[in-house]
């Protein structure tokens, strides 16, 4: 069950090639994504529907895909426009088109009801697009259900046990109680943690002489978008003593592929006037490193699940935020239901 | 779900070794093939009626085989000839032996009531075993249920696009409409396309200066046999002229092996008068590059299909060979109900 | 369905590193096993109370582990003692803890009700821990549900057949017939196989001139423990001419990881008297070989039945102790229904 009528972050623009296919499922569908002649990006359902073979295996003529099993084209609208040996083609020949909307490097699908696409709703993912923000982008695959993963950006206090040794640092992140407030369509989760060692990925950003304190500040959205401000100053100084010496813009997104699979879209931004592209592949690296102990962990975690899916969990107070947000997942399905 | 009453080709004959076992799951079913001393090929259940080890993990001696779990042994009739320990072997000590016809180098299994099995439903795969043929026997293993594959085989338009690099070279055999008649037992599918390039395997086989016509006649029958007659001639000649610049006879298999996999057994005949070992050597590789093609194509069908099982698919005209296919064999599994 | 009180064997003692974390999988359950500063063995559920991530996955603290996702930690007895940013931890935060018993380098956690756990019911294998036998510890992993090794193990008529080469040499062993008898827990089987060629592997550890008497005097109790002394002599000598030339005692274990994966915990104890490493080493050598040649006969039956889940065994006279052992494991499984 998944929630049908948001934007779900479909590709990173630059994995659609100019001139060819590519192929992906989100929430168990199969998906073709390409560019029209005019760099547009289309989305239609990967699945022809004379035998069902995924039209991904065909190939792109002009703003068209032809089913390389037995040549019927599609235009960019899934119309059906040509069947070899036919001499008209029936109305019914189509395939589903799904809505795309294209901001600031990320390719959105809508796929939900087409007459609800509402762009006003595509997350603000500004520092994917802005030039004063340097960023190398990510994507890992995680062979578990996205809830978990989820659940996981929902409570950093893991930072200081999962990522200890490099998003993390310090026990003190987990004794911080954030604030979590409602937002439309989700949570802001604000965390500062006082006076405490910088984590070693800001020790190769800038030089510390002591102790610094650290704020994360970000929006956790519908479908599983999160928008995050952080970064961290000397302890003892404040806002007159001018911006924090570290500051970090992150989007990340979680788009289903199926029940127990997820594609994590990712990137970590960085002010251009903070330093230069050493500077990204420094950050992105250990973004990578610190992902991947996330994946690490939480496909641990859906093995030991899976040995007894009925097994409770112990709700407990560093669980607020994903208890609230799973709250307003489920009441937008029961909104689709 | 699998039609019984039939032959079943279970193996090319080479593949059963004169001393020894060899095992191959057939419609769910494990089969133990060998051959007799007088070289004749026996087909048991592969399952000891004892423990149900596989008797194809034992050794044949004789023209019996004994299971190498306990030490049973069976004779060429399937029944339990010697128990070791036991003075006197119980008479449920026994295990199914399936009717055989071996049939120009195919080895069929009869694997319904051996009371119905008949010979004369065989299928005439002359150039399997005719000195005036030469061709390389083939075989390829699906993963995909065999009914997709006889789909693939019921509608040539493919050729066009599936092939388009091998077998096929133009649009025109999609757009060239065949003649489908029933015959007992299955249909009959005649198309000629006239006025067309040759395709890239014939121009090995032969020179040619311009376009041929082009034909492809075939029988495809219960359970999943196909038996084409194919070829060409210069365009503006007629068989008055004299017999075709290439003739092709083609005899293929489908085996279920289970409900999502297959056995495919395959040969194309060349005539020896019409070139030698390396001109086999050359339609052989040309067919094993095109039923990749196929392969692929089919497997990434059934991939997409596994998605969304109940997903419809669109009935068009060139279908008609592969919907009056499927309704002989739902007959005939209605017959056996 | 497995039965539940009683003393699984899951672990080597070596197993279990003096500083670590060492997760193993019984009877469908996850388990944490660690070490004490003391050095004693703790066994808990492998499944953190707060998201069910695996304790295995985080580290060790002196007596107690600490969770690597959120850090929550617990004691020996598997009480939660602290939870990052939590004044107090609730009463319900624990993860069970399983009894635990340590005898002769095998480790038993008690899998059922703790309150019933008796040590009176641990296996007899002394010669894992007597200086006067020398050993080396196995162990294999099999894809099977463990009745099917358990079913091989009380039916060494086998020998003859999987074992031909190495540890069998002789139809004989499946001709003699063994007296069954019911012990405690159990099953006693006693075999004696008069003037047969001594086995390959015999033939590494003492000259032999002639023929040999053997003899195979093993029980197998609950949960799946096989306890053997074997050994062979010249026939014509007796008891009165001095001990048996090769004298053994085994002790094996089957522990369900999960309905279709078992662990097999085995060692063949040779007396010192008898021998040094070197022979050790040599037996060692064979037992493996041998095991090697059940587990892929016991794999392949394993693949047979999961084709026909109902298909019917044939009972014969050699699967005596095997049905009264299966007897007896429904009998308990009733018990605790």
């Amino acid at each position: 069950m998944f929630i049908r009528n948001c934007w779900y972050v479909v590709a990173w623009d630059h994995e659609i090639p100019a001139d060819g296919l590519f192929a992906r499922t989100v929430i168990g569908e199969p998906l073709l994504l390409y560019r029209t002649e005019g760099g547009e990006v289309v989305v239609l359902e990967d699945r022809c529907c004379h035998r069902l073979a995924p039209l991904s295996a065909g190939r792109k003529e002009g703003d068209c895909v032809r089913c390389g099993y037995h040549g019927l084209k599609f235009d960019a609208s899934g119309a059906c426009v040509e069947i070899p040996g036919l001499a008209s083609v029936p109305p019914k020949a189509r395939v589903r088109r799904y809505p795309v909307a294209v901001k600031n490097h990320w390719v959105f699908a809508w796929m939900g009801d087409p007459a609800l696409a509402d762009t006003a709703t595509l997350p603000d993912n500004f520092s994917c697009g802005d030039p004063d923000w340097h960023y190398k982008p990510g994507y890992l695959h995680y062979d578990t259900p996205w809830a978990l993963i989820a659940d996981n950006l929902l409570d950093f206090s893991h930072l200081s046990y999962v990522h200890e040794k490099t998003l993390g640092g310090t026990p003190a992140i987990a004794q911080a109680r954030p604030t979590i407030e409602k937002v439309p369509r989700g949570v802001r989760v604000s965390r500062h943690v006082a006076d405490v060692p910088p984590p070693p990925f800001y020790l190769r950003m800038k030089p510390f002489d002591g102790n610094i304190d650290r704020h994360f500040i970000y929006d956790f959205l519908l479908p599983a978008t999160l928008l995050m401000h952080s970064g961290g100053r000397p302890t003892g100084t404040t806002a007159s003593d001018g911006p924090p010496s570290v500051q970090l813009h992150s989007c990340q997104a979680l788009t289903p592929e199926t029940e127990n699979s997820t594609h994590y879209f990712f990137m970590q931004g960085v002010p251009t006037a903070q330093g230069g592209a050493g500077l990204v592949d420094n950050v992105f690296a250990s973004l990578v490193q610190a992902f991947n102990e996330d994946r690490d962990m939480i496909t641990a975690q859906a093995r030991i699940i899976a040995m007894k899916p009925d097994a409770p969990m112990l709700p407990l107070a560093m669980d607020s935020a994903l208890i609230q947000f799973r709250r307003i997942v489920d009441e937008a399905l029961r909104a689709e239901a």
